[in-house]
């Protein structure tokens, strides 16, 4: 099976769980608004990609990974697009949760998305046990307090943050947690693994920052702007466009030598390439990435 | 070491992993704000009697099952509060965190406790891994969606709510989680612990229904009349407050009368009995629990 399939699949599964006879409908209804249709889906697709260069002996596991990557990097989006942080009507081309559930199905929605993450990674881990506490601190690690997406949102709401600690905790934990639970899932060393995590979630934040500053709501589904609107510190600002389009390629370029020598390898620096240009801002096409 | 002083080591010590130099400060204060002090620690105190009551052979597993209901508990609170779902200024005799810290930290409060509680499970599984699947997926589904915490919530955003789904999913789930993890935590058959926990759930939200009709605000620490005010399902409106009396002595009897004969069994029917006592509001405390 494809790694796309397994990825909707796994999803599909879990948001599956919560739309019995006894759900509350709307809140069932909303769980699978925020989540489908997906965006790029490019953590989970990193998390399975790293889990098939380390022999993927227990697909079930890394599909449980990689789902609940993606459905806590969703709740992210959802809490962040509600009125008292970034108050977007817009996320993927469609209204936000909030603008069509109002704002207390969406904080539910958010909550339920956690939960319903470690649900998946916990009956998954049924299997292989004894990887499962790694596997779960690792996610838990990219998305709590005090170095995960919820202390990156937290940072906004400091008076004087600093960008490395925001943006790594705000999109590169994420990243890293995708790759590390990857080879983890896998039964193999992550070690190896981090740095590829690191560099991607760097260049991450940058592209998005860049989107942000250049971009139309158009071509991003969603506002754009918002950055300096809110005056949240971003690559752009404190670097300049050409600044910050010089990083982006650099840390592309070091998550393509970052790759282990393994039998994915080759697979894995085209998708580092396709995701470096997928991010890159049309007007900016020029950047190589190599 | 006695179970009260188990409980706040194990909460101050998940806490207190987030109090890290690379923290933000405010989201750091705002998490123990809204955990430390507590409330009587009802959930996490019987998830120990439990596992005491099961032989308790792997102590911080069950202290961090019992943390983690709590937090979860928490959590609840912190998003319960919020102005889209009761906008209460009071919880606990105190301001509650969105009033402190503003509604962004406040829903980031409620997120870091939920993941901060899977990590406390996940980090002290590692002792017991073959154990960590159930005792997630258990804690898990009394918090999450379809008949967890968030669809308890959920419920309440529904025209035509069914009060026994709404409680069971609103209070009993939690409750019912603390006693079957607690034996599961504690490596024992979880079956005859269910009844015990579904039964004090039952118990406690006719209790709080009671107390929310009855009491003064000074009396609760938080607003009164909130479920007539809100339109909210609640067992005084649908049996009268004798009728809800009633159904409190029996659901308090069939708690006491469920507890397997074991060790602690007069230990437990103790507790239970004290928290028959401080559940029922005080123009009312003829009712005797027996």
């Amino acid at each position: 099976m494809d790694v796309v399939t397994r990825i909707e699949q796994a999803l599909n599964g879990a948001i599956g769980r919560a739309e019995t006879a006894n759900s509350p409908p709307k809140l069932a209804s909303a769980l699978r608004y925020a989540v489908f249709p997906g965006g790029a889906r490019v953590r989970p697709q990193l998390c399975l990609a790293v889990a098939g260069a380390c022999g993927d002996d227990t697909p079930a596991l890394s599909d449980a990974a990689a789902a609940a990557i993606e459905l806590l990097h969703c709740a992210s989006l959802v809490h962040d697009d509600l009125p008292c942080f970034d108050d977007a009507d817009l996320r993927r081309g469609k209204p936000t949760v909030h603008a069509i559930h109002g704002e207390a199905l969406a904080v539910l929605v958010g909550d339920g998305l956690i939960v319903m993450a470690f649900e998946a990674l916990a009956m998954a881990g049924a299997a292989e046990p004894q990887r499962l506490p790694a596997l779960t601190t690792t996610i838990a690690r990219a998305v709590g307090a005090p170095r995960g997406l919820v202390a990156g949102q937290a940072w906004e709401s400091e008076p004087d943050p600093v960008l490395s600690e925001y943006q790594r905790a705000k999109t590169g934990g994420l990243f890293t947690a995708a790759t590390v639970s990857g080879a983890v899932a896998a039964g193999a060393d992550p070690g190896p693994w981090r740095g590829l995590g690191d560099h991607l979630g760097e260049a991450y934040q940058i592209a998005d920052d860049l989107r942000d500053a250049l971009c139309t709501a158009e071509e991003l589904g969603k506002p754009v702007g918002q950055d300096e609107a809110l005056g949240r510190p971003n690559a752009v600002e404190e670097f300049g466009v050409d600044g910050a389009l010089g990083r982006l390629q650099q840390t592309l370029n070091a998550a393509v030598d970052s790759i282990p020598d393994c039998p994915g390898a080759a697979e894995l620096q085209q998708l580092v390439l396709l995701q470096g240009k997928r991010l890159t801002p049309k007007q900016l096409a020029a950047v190589s990435v190599a």
